[in-house]
């Protein structure tokens, strides 16, 4: 078996293009731009809670760093560099040359540096921290929306989770739908372009990892309002009201905007080549409250608006 | 059992001192200081694998934090942030708590801020990142070290190791080396202050995680160069003597110095109150070559420098 620091060294130490010290010694360096500050997240993607046992793991290596990526994007930021702390049960060489191909794709797609990391024997285990930069006051919060603002969504959210349902035989998709929430499940295309187009035009963002109720939930509460949504969903629960509402792991961004910004947002939509929809208004009121209704105003039921992996669910949550 | 929100909001969320945006939105927001560069480092702590099931949560939160201090040590770095990533496979607050308190208190001697984190359901996992500051160009490598250098060592390395030899029954140490060696092992304290004042003096530097001679050589394979060690040690192994050479997990700092730069350092000794002994020298030659006699000249045979995770041995290992 290759030893833990031949096999690190193999398929994990790559040039940098933007780093002073990578890979190697007891901390990486790094210089971020003048003027700017630097966005941190870091995410857990743990074997048998985030993914399962058999999943594709190139697949994998681009989704760790993807929903990381996508946290940058909801904060308006360029991600530039990245850590990865990996435990594997084994040095299945294999398995660890795909999971680093597909890291590397998502990393080359973003222009990330990969600077440190940690290989470790353990129970699979997989946790990126990224670094992104953002011109100082500039990034997006969730704490800024104001009653007025519209709510829009990127892309369709619950793509993914139907593209979930698929796989696991609850639903079946025709396709190019099945292809097309398959691969929103498997390679999600964090809205990186969005996000930095979005500085100085939102007022709060969050990218959906969780729901878009759930998610939107986030901005209401950290913002301290409420929300009015009109959203063309049937009344009644199906499965793909459900996916549209509650599905996470889509990585879409929601954001606020000022009405007056109505205009802008249309055109960056073409621009960008994504569909931005609006589908409602912050309103002054309790914080967290919000209120559905479909296309004809009649109200939309919704039970619960995502997941929490300590009280009923296994899907990801995040601090 | 209460919600992971409600857990992390009561136990992880603390006040911060100098970071601009801290938990609870996608990312963080920090402003490293005019002038500086950014040292990033990031170690994942697997049960099992770095530490026992039954290991008390409280030393545990402090080492955890505490190691990877130890990373901005051997860096010439001065700790500011971190993140911290939890899987744990309950959520059993009394052990979060405690973790949390240990965590915290390391966080405070250092003047760490806690500014974002996940926590998932999982094996249990621990995976800190931290970030410091050094001024631009001064950071302490492992490839510096020039042939003349001085070899110094702080502290005395393998206390630990005895530490967990005694709590493992294979040797019975007397008081007062009992509860400093166990101390040692459960409360390593980092040496930052070293690290700064080393900033000029050193011309490598790394902290002993994997054990003295191992670590070393990783300072002679960065820098291209060999080291000839004389250190009292007796020429037969013992506990004692494999301790003190390939003992790991003691955060002890090894660094060279030009020769010009002894009366400094012996200096700085006293000014820490650490003791800091001179071990050898560096010698032009094969990449990583070491020689190790003891103090009457004679050839010390040393079987083997550390462990690797997926080679030979279960201790920590890093990139």
């Amino acid at each position: 078996m290759p030893s833990e620091f031949d096999l690190i060294a193999r398929h994990f130490t790559r040039g940098t293009s933007h780093t002073t010290l990578g890979v190697g010694d007891d901390g990486a360096l790094i210089a971020p731009a003048p003027g700017c500050e630097l966005v941190i997240s870091t995410d857990m993607l743990v074997e048998g809670t985030h993914f399962l046992r058999d999943t594709d793991p190139d697949d994998l290596g681009w989704k760790t760093l993807a929903v990381n990526v996508s946290d940058m994007a909801a904060m308006g930021a360029k991600p530039r560099w990245a850590t990865l702390a990996i435990a594997l049960p084994d040095a299945d060489e294999a398995w660890i040359a795909a999971f680093a191909r597909g890291f590397f794709a998502c990393a080359t797609e973003f222009g990330i540096d990969l600077i440190g990391g940690d290989t470790t024997r353990g129970p699979r285990n997989l946790c990126v921290s990224i670094f992104g930069e953002v011109a100082a006051g500039k990034a997006l919060r969730r704490s800024g929306a104001c009653a007025g603002d519209e709510i829009w969504v990127s892309g369709r959210p619950g793509r993914a989770a139907l593209g979930l349902a698929h796989l696991q035989g609850r639903t079946v998709l025709g396709e190019p739908r099945r292809s097309d929430c398959i691969a929103a499940l498997q390679r999600p295309q964090p809205r990186v372009a969005l996000g930095l187009a979005l500085q100085g035009l939102a007022t709060a963002a969050i990218d959906v990892s969780d729901g878009l109720l759930a998610d939107l939930g986030h901005i209401l509460e950290s913002s301290a309002v409420s929300a009015q949504l009109k959203i063309a969903v049937p009344p009644a629960p199906t499965l793909e009201r459900d996916a549209w509402l509650c599905g996470g792991d889509d990585y879409e961004l929601v954001f606020t905007t000022p009405p007056t910004k109505h205009a802008q947002i249309a055109a960056l939509s073409k621009t960008l080549g994504l569909d931005l929809t609006c589908i409602g208004r912050i309103e002054a009121g309790p914080a967290g409250r919000m209120d559905v209704i479909d296309a004809d105003g009649a109200p939309v039921i919704v039970p619960r608006r995502g997941y929490d992996h300590f009280a009923n669910g296994s899907a990801p949550a995040r601090t």
